[in-house]
């Protein structure tokens, strides 16, 4: 019987070279290195990498070359394509919907973020209560003034989150780690939004209450944290930002496409709110540059997942992922198998 | 009988009003506002304050603008001066010892600034993990190109903090509250290294270790964080850098001084050490030029401790051991009490 195939996209991998030993003894794999989409479109036309089976893409930065994962390249994958697992916790690039229909599960390795995501999530939080972006560019400056008006200003401005709320939008993964993280550090309080509302005793660990309107959660929140996954549209509208309270504060480590950053540059221009933590921006990676001009805004370069224990997980949790389908019939993270007819797998 | 006498050092007090009220209740209050040191030295001469008999100086950027409270201020000091309560943690700017020899109590503020240094120092331990100030930069220079390269190099090159050594120079207050917070949050092994051992109950709870030198600290931690109050002298050496293990990091929330500059420049630019946070700086206002290009150094302006809750614990705390004292004979946080001849106050 022959091997199922493996279809690697992107860069060799580079830390698990064990279990990618224990890959190629159970699957055929081949590579697409680094096509660009027409090359890839002709390689799925011509059968180039024959009928396989799975898609595996470890990295974050590579394998992606071929654009957005749609229609166009789903409708031109072999019957015999059962699973895609790839690196990263989002998902906005490929059409899980789409794979669903034709019976491909796909899986992401969020848990392996999971623990990153929340850390730099959690440096946002304390930056936009503290103004530390705003201390770090007069510092920077290297003038003196700047350095003196900086630390006799920024104090009696900012607050210690401490027994202020955190409001999460979106209490997954993540979210639920932002939330056990600054409820340990800081004494935070924490309110959160979520079609699924948490076992009680999840709740009870971290006394966090949970809310039923996204306008609720807005009106009482300190600091807002949005850390759900692209769902396609706009979910923090400009409207949204007029109801947030009065000097609170905003951090996004989801998606940039979630935020209208219009509305949020107008939040922030009118002091209603104080300030922002963006780790993802709309149009990456270009940055607003009005926001990437306001001392009171920090811009990150989308690597709240990123570290080298995240990549390491990534990696390795992609092929778990494969291995696990093909031996129990089970995928370890799908996130589309709700949508899939099991009956044809 | 009348009221004792305080001498208010600085600007007027600015949130914690009715305690001031009480204060006016039962001491006569004299005013410096803002005297520079001829001013402040002949006002003591011709006594322009009176026989007064304690010293409040509410806030962080006012009342000291006289310099440093040494020798030469001490001893025109009227002999009916018992107590000195301050803002602020740090007392590097007034001789303690001094005063002590003349029987005055010295007392600090430190209490009402652990929660904001610590969650500074977390800031910055983070911050050296994860590389977010190489990330800002490149966020912040609106060049798509530079965003790309950020977010494809930075993550295989940082770590999570979790699971790694956070090693605590100075285990006081602000240390041990930086050592829980790291603890709980990130579940960073604590490694700690200071004059005085703690209760082991302490330790227990954040599975705190002790080191019995500075050169065993060094050599095991992943984070070197600089705790210390200054003691007069430069603290971490140019030899103190090469003994920290190497692609370490280095967090300083304490003073500028207690670090040799020089030696951090150099042990960064050899890749010795992996990053650095700086809270503080040898020679403030003034930022060393070399660490504030380094992209992987973070500068703040000596902020720390600063957010509104710690400038309201500084005026009130300062009340209140003033308060305490004339009513009980005993302060509330002194730090010179035991170099004072008790007999005497």
């Amino acid at each position: 019987m022959p091997k199922p195939i493996v279809l690697h996209l992107g860069d060799d991998i580079r830390w698990n070279h064990g279990l990618y030993q224990e890959l190629q003894q159970s699957f055929d794999i081949v590579r697409s290195y680094s096509m660009k989409r027409p090359e890839f479109i002709e390689a799925l036309k011509s059968k180039k990498f024959g009928d396989f089976n799975a898609i595996y893409r470890p990295f974050w930065n590579t394998g992606g070359e071929m654009g957005p994962f749609n229609d166009e390249l789903i409708s031109l994958l072999p019957s015999s394509c059962k699973i895609y697992a790839s690196a990263g916790a989002g998902f906005d690039w490929v059409d899980t919907v789409r794979l669903a229909k034709n019976n491909i599960i796909y899986c992401n390795s969020a848990d392996a973020c999971t623990e990153s995501a929340a850390d730099a999530a959690l440096y946002l939080i304390l930056n936009t209560f503290r103004r530390f972006t705003q201390s770090a560019l007069a510092a920077r400056s290297l003038d003196p003034e700047q350095f003196r008006v900086a630390t006799s200003s920024i104090p009696a401005m900012t607050h210690n989150p401490a027994g202020h709320v955190l409001g999460v939008i979106g209490m997954g993964r993540i979210g639920l780690r932002v939330a056990q993280k600054a409820y340990a550090a800081f004494g935070m309080k924490i309110l959160y939004y979520d079609v699924v509302r948490k076992p009680s005793k999840l709740e009870e660990e971290i006394k966090a209450t949970f809310v039923n309107t996204l306008d609720e959660l807005l009106a009482m929140s300190d600091c807002t944290l949005l850390a759900t996954p692209y769902v396609g549209d706009i979910l923090v509208k400009r409207e949204h930002f007029l109801k947030m309270k009065e000097g609170s504060r905003f951090v996004n480590i989801a998606r940039g496409k979630l935020v209208d950053e219009d509305g949020l540059i107008a939040a922030l221009e009118s002091n209603h709110l104080f300030a922002a933590g963006l780790d993802v921006h709309f149009d990456e990676p270009h940055v607003n540059p009005k926001l990437a001009h306001m001392i009171n805004v920090e811009v990150q370069c989308h690597i709240g997942g990123g570290s080298l224990e995240s990549h390491m997980g990534f990696e390795k949790l992609g092929m778990e992922n494969i291995m696990s389908f093909f031996k129990t019939g089970q995928p370890i993270s799908p996130v589309n198998m709700h949508l899939i007819d099991q009956s044809k797998l």
